[in-house]
């Protein structure tokens, strides 16, 4: 039996006036669309487009909930209190639930964003309280996160499903996080390479670390960030590697 | 056979450290609360407890959208594209509704807020839109709106219910509109008179306008706005004198 | 005695992780920069490398105010009352003015912006809101607007120095007033048409309006909006067709 | 010769339709102004209201900075990069400052808000961003800050003036730091009592922490919180005890 991934990618990322990435084309690419819920990033009106764009390309749709915070993106990490963070995500998840439905889909899954995702590798109090607001909206949701992390532990421990999640673009440090955005080389930006990354992280489960160890990594899912300017050619040189590789590239299950 | 009347009250209007009324004493009072969603007031918190206060007691929930206007509290027209307009509608009934669902209720109507509200009386293209919204995200839901708004004309048309909503606190224009806010004598707060002019409306079908002359009147619903310092007394007086008036308080069908 | 002109751009309208045009290359072509101010566009460090840049080229900042609306761009007309937007004028302008004294420039003049710049072409109220603002925090600023606008009325009568201003790439109705960008052919974006347009501005005082009659026009400075695509190629055709037929480009006096 | 202490409080912390604290009141009562400026709290209608009411009062107006997190009022530490705090504090300045000029005053000191106040106790990066914003905006407007921390180090080593600062009403540490708020008891609000410590920190230079123990402190200025119910309460009975006790009140030098 062959082996087998899911390609996500962070979606309807633009606000009012300001565009980001080629939704349409990424859309064409992945099979998971994690699209913005409007407080990192994402207003009402991109948010119904790309969800309609992702329903007519049958690509799934899951809420990339993050902090409250547009000036940064949601890439600072914010102190909030767990209780304000489950509303927060519950608020996000229902909001981009309603315009998926509007689009003839749904929210089947939930992905944290930027410094929530990060945050929540260790910091089980807000790990908690994001799992206690998918466990609030729907326990049928499956969350994306990363393998070994405190938030894939309370998600499993609350009885959601969970999906191990690899970057294509990203370093990862020999303990299997990411490395800052803030250093260099944290970001990944070769087609070729990065392809490679993917195949051998899918087929042997495995990865160079940034220390130049070897890591190894279960991923179910693999992100391609749609924001930064390669992003299209990478997502389309993995596409073409894996499929060339016999890796079936398909939702996750 | 007797009278019977809905009372609505506009709640959840608080955003983080700010509070605005007594939300609390207002459920005890009222038969629907009309929860804000987030755009012109009501933090994911605030929502979230508002919400859960409702269910508690059995009273029903609808989402009280409004233009993205936090700073101005929605009660400034904002001459947005109907495009926008419909997915920003969208986007907060989902969130809310999302909310409610948590809290072991739903959303079960839609009334429009403040500037949005008194806008779409004319605005034609304004009122399609979030009738739009509302067909698009649960064609079930019925609006609240004032009686000869081309809004109700509208969601009437495209088949939605239209409930015909009057405001106890609020004086009226001989052509039936709400007195602007910014005028003299546009809020009342005297609860022994409006208690009169509501049990008027309900059972007389009629009420004094500002200018002295009669006016015709029909009122499923009566607004008793939350926000008001007093309000609660208001509500209660209200409810005092329909009670021994032999009007049933009761919601909407 | 020869022709001159100044030549402004919009810029500074980036906000966190999203960009808008190219500043730089800009600002190596006009001679006045409006900056925004963060309330349509504009986070602090954007406006404060802009000031920056600006500054070291010797190009003079002026403060493009604009409707507290980051999710229309300014784009949309709000109907705010005069009191209000007067403080968020001079709000506006104290906050670049501290990033623009910081980056060794002042706020030299200001300009509204979007919808703010259309609707005071003819809202009395809020043109005085605005020209109040200016008043009160430094009489001495001139001011950017439509020449025949109410606002250029106001300011002139209030005391203000006006500086009558063109657009080189957005058509005009017969009347002197931009057609809407709703509208086709609302923004132009030929460079060797813009050009002669501009050249024809400040030559001949006069343009073809939308419905093929010629208009008279006052052209003491020509905004070349930074924001689209083919802005720089624009302003540099307009630079070059102007020096070349010796229209001196300066900043407004 | 006598005792000496300034009193200041935060104001201006309304929003918009919401308001907070009785600002005449605490103008009447205090020497020193801390107000808003827009990005925990603080719409600039409000903002330039309070100004005129503190240079009416010829009470000192400080600009009282914080993250820009209204749904959290400025009370959630947010991790951001040192370049962004620099530049979100010298607009926030320059915002107030502008209004202030308005007012007839002007911005004559600087004190952190809320979670950015407790976080530059420690973070030496942030604390830095914060001095450099002071720095670059006007070295001459002196800071306030908490005795000990790295702020008030930083502060003085690139040459500002620092203001030592105690709390009439947080409960203390035994190592000199506040109680945070989400504890209990964090916050006192009986008027004896906190004007009794005020008096002892004034005139004996020390105080209870929470532990039982006593600490010895530093008190230049000591702020009362606008927004606690007891606010204006607290303060007078401050100012009587002060008073009675021989103690001038009067702005720090």
């Amino acid at each position: 039996m062959g082996y087998s991934v899911d390609l996500n990618s962070d979606l309807g990322e633009g606000f009012g006036a300001w565009t980001l990435g080629d939704d349409d084309a990424m859309l064409e690419l992945v099979t998971s669309a994690n699209i913005a819920c409007g407080f990192h990033a994402g207003d009402p009106t991109t948010l119904l487009a790309t969800c309609e764009s992702a329903a007519t390309r049958g690509v799934r749709i899951g809420a990339q909930v993050g902090y409250r915070d547009l000036a940064g993106f949601g890439r600072r990490f914010i102190d909030m209190s767990p209780k304000d963070l489950t509303a927060d995500v519950i608020y996000q998840i229902g909001a981009l639930d309603g315009l998926a439905r509007v689009a003839g889909s749904r929210v089947t899954y939930v992905k944290p964003h930027g410094a929530l995702y990060n945050a929540i590798v260790h910091h089980r109090r807000q790990a908690r309280a994001v799992v206690a607001a998918v466990v609030a909206y729907d326990s049928s949701l499956p969350v994306l996160g990363l393998p070994g992390s405190v938030f894939l532990e309370e998600a499993r421990e609350a009885g959601l499903d969970v999906v191990a999640e690899a970057f294509a673009d990203r370093a990862y440090t020999a303990e299997g996080t990411l490395v800052p955005r803030t250093e260099s080389g944290a970001v990944l930006n070769d087609p070729a390479l990065v392809a490679e990354r993917v195949r051998r992280m899918v087929v042997d489960g495995e990865l160079d670390a940034v220390d130049g160890s070897t890591l190894k990594i279960t991923a179910e899912s693999v992100c391609v960030h749609g924001d930064s300017p390669a992003a299209v050619d990478m997502a389309a040189a993995i596409r073409d590697l894996l499929e060339s590789s016999d890796v079936e590239i398909t939702p996750f299950t």
